[in-house]
């Protein structure tokens, strides 16, 4: 979550809620983390609201529910690895990828005010790869929960690291290029990978050199990046097996996707701060009440006395959220049968849903006031969190370094 | 220097005799260091050399007399903090900078057997510019010693930092937006900065918000960065002076341009390993007897009987090197004379030259013999020089840390 202020129910319901389920289930290890690298991105020339946001937005996790003890909370920022893992993925980032993502011109035509023709925001998607696959434990799920609107990033990370495992993951072992596996080399594997039998990569006969044997490892990376992982290794044929490894040095992640409920705005529109449609997570009672009562309904249902369509008015999306079956049994009931039956007013629907609102938020905002006033205690939460993930990160990265210098090897070789 | 493989003569008068130079003088704190995330940028495919190729390199260092008492020696990724320096930076490196370095549209000409199509490829100069810029000393100068072709990347280095600086070293304080300095603001400040006076920043009359405020500073940024900092402060009016103060949190790099001698190849042409026209610094005395033998001279001299012109040869660009006044006094005039009038033939000349060269390479040679020998030491003095870097880095991204997110406020406000 970037740190762009506090957060309102439509952040709830779209991922704070699911976040809660998650950690909740002990066969997961959740990492949650307030982005302010990513800020950056796009906020590069005003930062002085980052640290208060910063605060601010853990103290709405911990409102909504995230327990420390249950997830590890972190600070981006205080996870250095981050910015190592997303230089070294950069190196075998296409340009192309980056530019092609849907979210990267969209952002340039809705937000005018600032200038996002900078290298970092480019990146984006690259630092997003890096913020998740760090958290790789191999051989285990890597999930990321995210709504529709952010499947194409995770789709992104997923070739990604696919990539990034191919060119560190898998080993050419140079003994495919001595001229005694020559024809092994060109009469099996690459008819395997579809070479065509002109192409001179691998000159038959002499002694292959160093940039020679470069280039051929990268053009069966290629082909195999192509054909993919698994379906060349199915093909391989017996004889060719002992030139080939592959381990995986980061998982490639899944998207989790959260059924995110409709929470239109106080007007209809979509809830966001910039519109002043929002509740926030510490909104008051007397607030709720205020703002909940002019509300934009059903349009078609002018007088008190037209029956109303539940289906398209905002207060009934919110009754949905709020009027639960366990905290109000039969409410719904009797706003869709009231409503269409004008048996009930908007002004009594919207009250009946403000209860019930003001029920809901009463345990959050409670918390929310209790963190507030012991904002020291949120920083030590961050801290230790990010004590904790920089420990798994740091062993992601001794995994990824290695597996792109070889010091580990060199280092033996050299003692 | 990146670790592409063993250095050659023409690396040692490029560079290395300058750097040893450089070591020489008390005064300068000198960091050199192996380049081998910078490898990657180009290398990303086949990165199996690269943990060898920086034992050599350094071993280079070493024989060409940089002396790890006097110089800090060490190695880029083991000083991660560069990367996270590149990350922010980055955030501020507008693309079109970029894209318009010469070196990067030259290298797709040039190399056509690899895909730099790649961000970490594009990004190189911001990249550069955090190395560079790391070891920053407030107040100090910080030069980077190149040769005439690097001298466009330390200029882009320059405006990054400039950059950087007017975000981050830059304050503006909020208390010119309010509306009691309103009219100070629009009179005086905006006739400064020449902004339009229909120009619907800063609306009058109203409380400013939050999002106008940073549109505003950020506009400021920018007018004062076109008409530069220093021209902005000399024009401020006294009264306007409370609500603006600057310090660098980086230094800007100046130059060191590095004299660097003509050493041309064997063949005249330049002087590449892949050229294979090269002398490594460990070169055998026989070798370099062999390769100078057949060294390309003045091409109109076809028969010995011809007077030739060492103005156009390249076996007299070598005797400025080698054939030095202290090392052989009189050669360089015996073959001038010698040459031209035809009393000299060119293999007396390049016997003598070879001589010369022997004498000249023998010292580097043994310390190179040593340290091959004693390559875990080789790694010692990286790990040691990149430990003492690491110090220096850390101080600087305490500085930039805090100059872009000001924790070291917040954190002392919530105590």
């Amino acid at each position: 979550m970037r740190p762009t202020g506090r957060l309102q129910i439509g952040n709830y319901f779209g991922a704070l809620q699911n976040w809660v389920n998650l950690q909740s289930d002990p066969a997961n290890d959740c990492f949650f983390f307030v982005a302010d690298w990513h800020a950056l991105t796009s906020d590069y020339a005003d930062t002085s609201a980052i640290a208060e946001n910063t605060i601010q937005v853990t103290i709405d996790f911990l409102a909504a529910g995230l327990d420390p003890k249950k997830s590890i909370i972190f600070l981006q920022s205080l996870v250095p690895e981050h910015a190592e893992l997303h230089l070294l993925l950069s190196m075998v980032t296409p340009l192309s990828w980056l530019e092609r993502v849907p979210t990267y011109k969209e952002q340039f035509e809705n937000i005018r005010n600032k200038d996002l023709h900078t290298y970092g925001f480019l990146g984006y998607p690259t630092l997003q790869t890096a913020d998740i696959v760090m958290y790789s434990d191999p051989g285990k799920a890597l999930v990321v929960p995210v709504g529709e609107d952010q499947v194409a990033h995770v789709e992104l990370s997923r070739e990604l690291v696919r990539r990034f495992n191919l060119f560190y993951g898998f080993n050419v072992s140079p003994e495919i290029f001595t001229p005694q596996n020559r024809k092994l080399g060109r009469n099996v594997l690459f008819k395997l990978l579809d070479v065509p039998s002109n192409d001179p990569i691998l000159p038959e006969g002499q002694e292959i050199t160093f940039e020679q044997r470069t280039m051929a490892t990268a053009y069966i990376r290629q082909r195999v990046l192509e054909m993919g992982l698994a379906n060349f290794f199915e093909k391989l044929p017996a004889a060719l097996k002992p030139f080939f490894s592959f381990s995986s040095v980061l998982e490639e992640p899944d998207v989790l996707l959260t059924k995110t409920p409709r929470v239109p705005g106080l007007d209809g529109r979509k809830m966001s701060k910039s519109y002043g449609n929002a509740i926030t997570l510490s909104e008051s009672d007397e607030d709720i009440r205020a703002k909940t009562k002019v509300m934009v309904t059903d349009p078609a249902r002018k007088r008190r006395t037209d029956p109303g369509n539940p289906d398209v008015c905002s207060v009934y999306d919110w009754h949905k959220l709020f009027s639960t079956p366990e905290r109000d049994p039969g409410r719904l009931d009797w706003v869709q049968s009231g409503c269409r039956s004008a048996g009930i007013g908007c002004i009594e629907c919207k009250s009946a849903m403000a209860d019930n609102l003001i029920q809901w938020i009463a345990p959050i905002r409670e918390r929310r006031l209790h963190w507030e006033a012991n904002q020291k205690g949120v920083l030590d939460i961050l801290d230790a969190g990010s004590t904790t993930a920089r420990k798994a990160a740091q062993q992601t990265m001794q995994r990824v370094r290695d597996s792109i210098f070889h010091w580990a090897q060199k280092r033996a070789e050299l003692l």
